[in-house]
């Protein structure tokens, strides 16, 4: 295993456990993230921030940079969007998550707990090189394209540039099935977890592609062995400005982490 | 939905349950069935009933004819395979489940109790209309290239002949990623339970392909909302004629039953 | 290689050639078969047939079995279209292609020169081993999720049953890019040339499922080392029973002969 | 068409047509494109570049900065690198080709002709929009895992920031079959071509994975109507320090080279 020297389970067979804040991940405990697909002003991550810290959620998670397929759509609130997620955090008490999608935006993330690398930048390797002088813990997506071997050839990367802090996240390939979004391959969690040490949570938002489906497949996550959930959580699906079909209601959510909970104890 | 007229829930939102001896499959219970892959002899297949029926299976399977990929692989024992599995069904008292792999074998199942169509031959529509015409409950896999579309217009082929007793059963595609041996698809119980009312079960052996996954793809199936699960069991697996590698003991299996059940409870 | 037995290169190092008719399928020639993807009357096979033959075609297809997703679109004309295609073949004197999709209908195609086995039924090994015990060259599609050692594995079980006539075709593999209808794995041409000695053809029709892909597709196959293209030509696309959009016109299609035998000359 | 307003070939029906150095890519001629996958040192790059050049080249490629997956293989010479490549394309005449694949690298790239984004960094968004600040022509491959509708995207994004000279790449993607590296998406050539005004070459090599594939894979994308090829060739290949297995020799490259006008000419 040279070329997953520090990523490997043969080579570190304890669980790695990364702290942020109150949360743990990667222990025997549940870590559920949860908020907007993107923060679209300062009232509405504050509200949503109230909303999923009541339903149960760990960590407040939302996209001020947002790595859009069209050049043409909304691209993010950036740096007023760091800020007001930053507060909202600090507001209700939950360590912050946000997506980076470029170096030069690091400078913004001083305040934010995790930094997330999106599926679309899995194998930017500059970005992760950069994230991996940072002591910060690193949210990596797996590419939709990408086997579980280059989702942990990243984490090398990251790890090799001295940044041990490293979470995975399944969220879903390209198949040929077209009725989800993308095709959540529940079965990268046991897989991963045989292969590597680091912590693995699962996002069943983006495969879904619809508010309906996020349940079962949160459910199934937990069921699999996943470290955690991260979910999009909109208290007002109509006006949200990305991923609507996606964006689940807050009550809805509530009920989401007391089922998780329950799957988890039965494990 | 015209081409759905039979299979869709649309037009029929009540589930379907299909009863099979004592055994139930598509109400809230959870059906497992069980069993080797191949009927290998009638002391092979008396010995693993038990174990599975001590363990808690609710149905035996066993093929005896097998669609092997190579012809010079061990096809099955056919004639005598079904009789093994019949009088080993009786014995133990266990409805039993075996695969047609050609319409020309049909006048052996008399006594079988359900009739398993493989994923290759998910699109036989000559088979498929020939099953048709009996009353015997069919179990219908999944193809590993099939979409959801094509999974309830094979069963509407069924159902259109005669036949409303049809099982669906996801058993995982074929996409990019060989570490397992399929992607197990589980979104498409939840999809699937939404488009139709026809029940769903899931076969976490085949796109496992290494024993060590099926405990996680069974309990995440059941998180989904399968009806139930069918379970590839050997108590000597090195000495299984056919998937050895994803054949499962009966102890690791009995536990398997178990966490299912307590998942089940928590949904 | 004992697995490919009959069909490696390996062990059979020269090209395999298959005569019907006047026609050659596997030497240095290019083989075009041609016709309508349905037989629709007699009139319609009749005409079709007559242009093919002027366009440059050497055989002629047509459909009698349809082995239709649904169960509620036209199936074909069965015995009759069998007729139809036969008495066609025989006034333009070309050699004729249909597709079998059952054991049952074997005594129907005792004047078809080639029987085509569709790609749903390329592992349905019931229906291989009956075609294995006839003298007839059988058109063996590759299915849309099997690979190039699955392809070879069914041939190897039509050759094993005893017949050595087995043309393989290439007809496009699901992958997530929906554009087209199929991905046209043009790379399994050369690929399959290298593992066996039967002659390989393509059908850029079905990859395509538009029309104005037709000619790039078929140049490109032919480009790759592909000793023919099965080809979907109808008079009037607009009256097509089935695949109307990707249905060629006469001179569309005799534009393709001409240009496909320039590639051909240049490789 | 509003999402794809600089690139659609709706708003813009003329073929565009992207000259560097005396070469032309988009119009009738057939741009070759040739070197090493890796700059090794710069007696390796001059003796390659006159190989190519001598078998008919009109570009030199070679990388410099390499995205491998594991941090623990060759990386690439960096700015050595491009110091060579842009030296042995002056001796012999033929403008230069490199990946870039971090926007802090860009300075480096002053006197190489045209800037490669690979198919890991296709949806680096950053990076397109530092490159569409530029005046050079950009070669954009398409992701391995991306569609055609997001290749037009990312083409969009660089144009949108300014540079219209947006030159596309096919090189495969990722499906269920492993025998080739890639799945060579050729109908990916004549659809683009229908979508965008914008030029599409082939990367033959990267789907290859194996050198006798090479051959075949550029004359069936010329045949599609490919604007140009891209192809690895090394002298040395049991030396290379990366794709040793797909790397052409400058003899078999040459007969390529010739082939390929033929199909050209032909279609």
């Amino acid at each position: 295993m040279a070329d997953f020297e520090l990523t490997s389970r043969e080579n570190h067979p304890e669980n790695t456990i990364i702290e942020v804040g109150g949360a743990k991940i990667g222990d025997g405990n549940l870590c559920i993230i949860a908020g907007p697909c993107s923060i679209e002003s300062e009232e509405q991550i504050m509200r949503i921030a109230k909303a999923v810290k009541d339903a149960g959620a760990q960590m407040l998670r939302g996209g001020a940079f947002k790595p859009r397929t069209s050049p043409y759509t909304f691209q993010g609130l950036e740096d007023d969007g760091i800020s007001y997620l930053v507060k909202a955090g600090h507001e209700v008490g939950l360590p912050v998550v946000s997506e980076i999608t470029d170096a030069s935006q690091l400078r913004l993330f001083d305040d934010v707990d995790i930094i997330q690398v999106g599926a679309k930048n899995m194998q930017n390797f500059g970005l992760l090189h950069v994230l991996g002088k940072t002591g910060k813990p690193i949210l990596l997506k797996r590419g939709f394209g990408a086997t579980y071997e280059e989702v942990l050839s990243s984490a090398e990367h990251i790890m090799a540039a001295g940044n041990d802090r490293v979470i995975l996240c399944e969220r879903g390939i390209r198949t040929f099935e077209t009725y989800t979004r993308f095709t959540f391959d529940v079965s990268s969690i046991p897989s991963l977890k045989s292969l590597t040490h680091l912590p693995i949570i699962a996002d069943p938002s983006h495969p879904a592609g619809r508010y309906e489906l996020i349940e079962p497949l949160s459910l199934a996550a937990v069921a699999a062995g996943a470290d955690g959930l991260i979910i999009e959580v909109h208290d007002r699906p109509d006006e949200a400005l990305c991923d609507a079909s996606q964006a689940l209601k807050p009550d809805k959510f509530a009920s989401i982490v007391e089922k998780a909970k329950g799957v988890k104890a039965a494990i």
